[in-house]
């Protein structure tokens, strides 16, 4: 088993307007102002965005700096009654390497910085990649929804996982 | 911007046939054996594995540590007869922070052990973390191909990013 300690060094920052508390799952940002969420570079890595506007969605990849607690592995996601699953078969951010991933859309590259749509992460959040979503490597049409399969709300539980604003029932 | 260093420990290891050297791009893997691409868990994060088998499609995240090379900040990617794109519009493995990200199918978990479809790492690879592919999220099905889609032979090149064992015809 490999024991190495493996040391990186963030490529930028991300900007949100979450400088308290973060939504669980990223807002969807189709309306809102642009100036919400962007990405600012180091400059000497801005020359690396050549291109990357030609790409609709993109992956980050970032340190989640926040997360103090240590990671257990079984956890209870929100909104799934008390179900609880494996940590890796969650998006829990308290994980043994609290990496996060997000499928954004790019609105605007302007040197260094990178305007997105939304995503659930705090303002201030180290920024360690970006990558293209490639639709022929990255969009699975035939993916799946694994453990949320089994809810009886998984419908109602997609709205939060896209973080969709909606109303709850009385009971819900 | 953040000067901070950050530090990550493997939560297990890649198994690959590709000691020596990898393709460049993810094999398919619908044939193959079954014990050529695995995952091999530290034991303590194996209850993490729980309803994992639940998800078609999983994100590994890892590091490829036989990068040497320093990173540049445009790249020619292989078979695109010399087109340079920024580093971060590439999915080259010679970045700031040498980060892999593959989606793959899960083909069975047994105990810390995870089967997996084929993907181009080397063998012995730390592995940083396993993430749930949910369609939900991550499948964009109006994504698109960025600049590849500028290029005439992008149905090859496609066979390429896939690793699609296809022949060449004389000409390339």
């Amino acid at each position: 088993m490999p024991e190495l300690a493996i040391t990186y060094s963030p490529i930028g920052v991300i900007r949100t307007p979450y400088t308290d508390k973060a939504p669980y799952q990223p807002v969807q940002q189709s309306s809102g102002k642009m100036e919400d969420f962007k990405l600012i570079l180091e400059p000497s890595f801005s020359a690396g965005l050549k291109d990357l506007a030609s790409f609709r969605y993109i992956y980050l990849l970032y340190h989640a700096h926040r997360v103090k607690k240590q990671p257990v592995m079984t956890v209870r996601p929100p909104w799934t009654h008390g179900l609880e699953v494996g940590l890796f078969a969650s998006r829990s951010p308290v994980r043994p390497n609290p990496i996060g991933l997000s499928v954004v859309r790019i609105r605007n590259i302007d040197g260094p910085v990178v305007y997105t749509s939304g995503l659930d992460v705090f303002d201030g959040t180290p920024l360690l990649d970006i990558k293209p979503y490639i639709r022929e490597l990255d969009t699975k049409e035939d993916a799946n929804y694994g453990w949320l399969e089994s809810m009886a709300d998984r419908e109602h539980l997609a709205l939060h996982i896209k973080g969709i604003p909606h109303s709850h029932s009385p009971l819900g």
